[in-house]
């Protein structure tokens, strides 16, 4: 194979893992911080790597736009380009497409749109992306698919499942097979059952390194995610990783790797770095907030971030307030950590078998809340 | 005395020296980074220090109309609230009361002025601003003074720089002496050497720990400024520091420098980090021209910092073009890291008497500019 997977440990349907890869190696469950275009925004590739952060995740919708692929490739790849030599996964772009550029028409051979930099026409096919992140050098690339928003009618998203399965035959047909590189397929559905385990079945007639599940956190609520959670991971192969694309929440990720999910990527703490908000074990505090003005306290007790180590509360709700840039560099700092360390307690509850009290504590955090937020 | 300074060796009018506070020392010839609201924009403290800058600026107008320096006294001054354990000097106010505040009116006690966050009307006055300074547990504190814009008349600067006078009495008798802390004069005068000169005298009478020179930079032009430094450093005493306040380009400081001027600080490496110039030893870069769209080499051949060290030309050519906040930090890091190159440059040429070779070389190296620029 040309990606390894090693699991490690299970814990009901939990899964401690291993993912080897020419670039390193990724502890799962892992959490992918996102680098649109080139750099997680805001940071430092050393400071993201000093997160814990194992692995990255490109955009292939972006980096082809500008600086393009052939550059990338030029320069070397993307991990010479952006110096970040751990691993990469790139999208296949499909997403993208769909919610940023300008016109667009879908047929069976790919998908025509126009840049939302500047106009220009493109045309994407499932062989095009899979090239393009070959020459990113990525080392999990991503069959090109299409993504319906739900809720979505049985029809709608049965005919886009099954062209996405074509396309994902396509993808893997064009993928170049070498070592420590991988291509993991999508499974498509929706919120419907049947269609999820048509989309594994066929996925698995492919054969992928990885599995990601795809048409989630696009509108329709963490209730009816884990309801689809709940049967969708078990439909892919067990001895391979799995990945939900997008996800989320911290409190989307515990109750996804409950049920058996290894992977995830959201631009979640990258953004809300830049719009004030913190991620902490108590959970959101926003640093915006008037109450911190005079606060010594650090942001979060116990996180080993430059932020909380280094920084009161005040001094950060000052740098908001002078729209410092500074400020936005801290708090994306903090934030990656935090998702880092809630994987890192995730990795060692499935170890240590004490995933339950782990869960638990989660949520009593949570629910708790950073007491004077609410005063 | 309350700052100690010693000579370690002169060469022609330059000086190699050592200024002691009670957060450290400054080897001068020395360059004081800009952090104006607390924070050297887009870099976190321990990178400043790691360009090798033992000193910043903080501005005394912004800090107190935001966060307060009653705040930042309560946080334990401003080393502990900004995480910068080094010396700090603040500077008065007066000129960032003169250049950037609302309505403003100057009498004999000080100036009433309107912030420029949210029009509050403040009174900042010799005493008042030495305080301000004294909560900011500023290292080097300096005298409230005017400053006049060049070109002006005879009896323009004479009235303004005699009133400054007068402040500069006021101020040093506000100041509260402590060891490690000290206050600086500021000699004013414009392009009269006259003036200068009175200036100088009425300083000396008053006494102070250093003694900055004031009223340049501001729009006089290199070549009358190089004229005032011809006599004016020499009338302040030999045994004190002499700080040439908001200069400058590279060239500015290398010509200060040869004129016996030991300190200085400028927003020029700070803001063209924002605005994609680059300083080298080759003379100024943009980073955005398109000729860097593919250029594989580093930024500036032998320069140590994290931008030449590991990124080429195109991918900061790509980061800026995608309006990415990693450019600004990367560039700005570069900018301080290359101010501190300089200064590095001259204290060892002072200390091995080779100063004119060194200044030679500096200018050569700056007509020859970054070749390809020029293509």
């Amino acid at each position: 194979m040309a990606l390894k997977f090693d699991i490690l440990k299970t814990s009901g349907k939990s899964r401690r893992g291993q993912l080897h890869t020419k670039h390193g190696t990724i502890n799962t469950p892992a959490f992918m911080p996102v680098g649109t275009c080139g750099t997680v925004k805001a940071m430092m590739p050393e400071s993201v790597a000093a997160t814990g952060a194992e692995i990255l995740l490109g955009n292939t919708y972006h980096l082809m736009l500008r600086p393009g692929a052939d550059l990338v490739e030029k320069m070397g790849g993307l991990h010479k380009f952006m110096n970040w030599n751990k691993p990469i996964l790139t999208d296949s772009g499909g997403f993208q497409v769909m919610s940023l550029s300008g016109l667009r028409k879908i047929g069976e051979d790919g998908v025509k749109f126009s840049s939302h930099i500047d106009g220009k026409k493109y045309f994407l096919t499932p062989e095009e992306s899979i090239k393009i992140q070959h020459k990113l050098d990525s080392n999990i690339t991503m069959c090109f698919d299409e993504c319906v928003k739900l809720p979505a009618s049985h029809d709608v998203v049965k005919k886009s499942m099954e062209m996405s399965m074509r396309w994902a035959k396509r993808s893997k047909e064009a993928f170049v097979d070498r070592d420590g590189y991988g291509i993991f397929g999508i499974q498509q559905g929706g919120d419907y059952e049947d269609l999820r385990r048509y989309s594994a079945e066929k996925l698995k007639e492919i054969g992928f390194d990885g599995y990601a599940i795809g048409g989630l956190a696009v509108g329709e609520g963490q209730e009816t995610m884990f309801k689809v959670l709940d049967y969708a991971p078990q439909m892919l192969p067990e001895d391979k990783p799995r990945y939900l694309m997008g996800v989320g929440r911290p409190d989307d990720i515990v109750g996804a790797v409950l049920r058996g999910v290894d992977m995830f990527d959201c631009v979640m703490p990258t953004r809300s770095g830049r719009t004030s908000q913190a991620f902490t074990h108590l959970g959101t505090i926003n640093i915006r907030n008037a109450r911190h003005k005079e606060d010594y306290r650090p942001l979060e007790e116990g996180c080993d971030c430059p932020l909380c180590t280094n920084y009161s509360r005040a001094y950060i709700h000052h740098l908001q307030k002078a729209n410092e840039v500074l400020a936005v560099m801290l708090l994306t700092w903090h934030n990656i950590r935090y998702y880092q360390r809630l994987m890192e307690g995730l990795r060692g509850a499935i170890e240590n078998d004490t995933l339950s009290n782990f869960v638990e504590q989660f949520y009593a955090d949570q629910q708790k809340g950073d007491i004077e937020e609410l005063v």
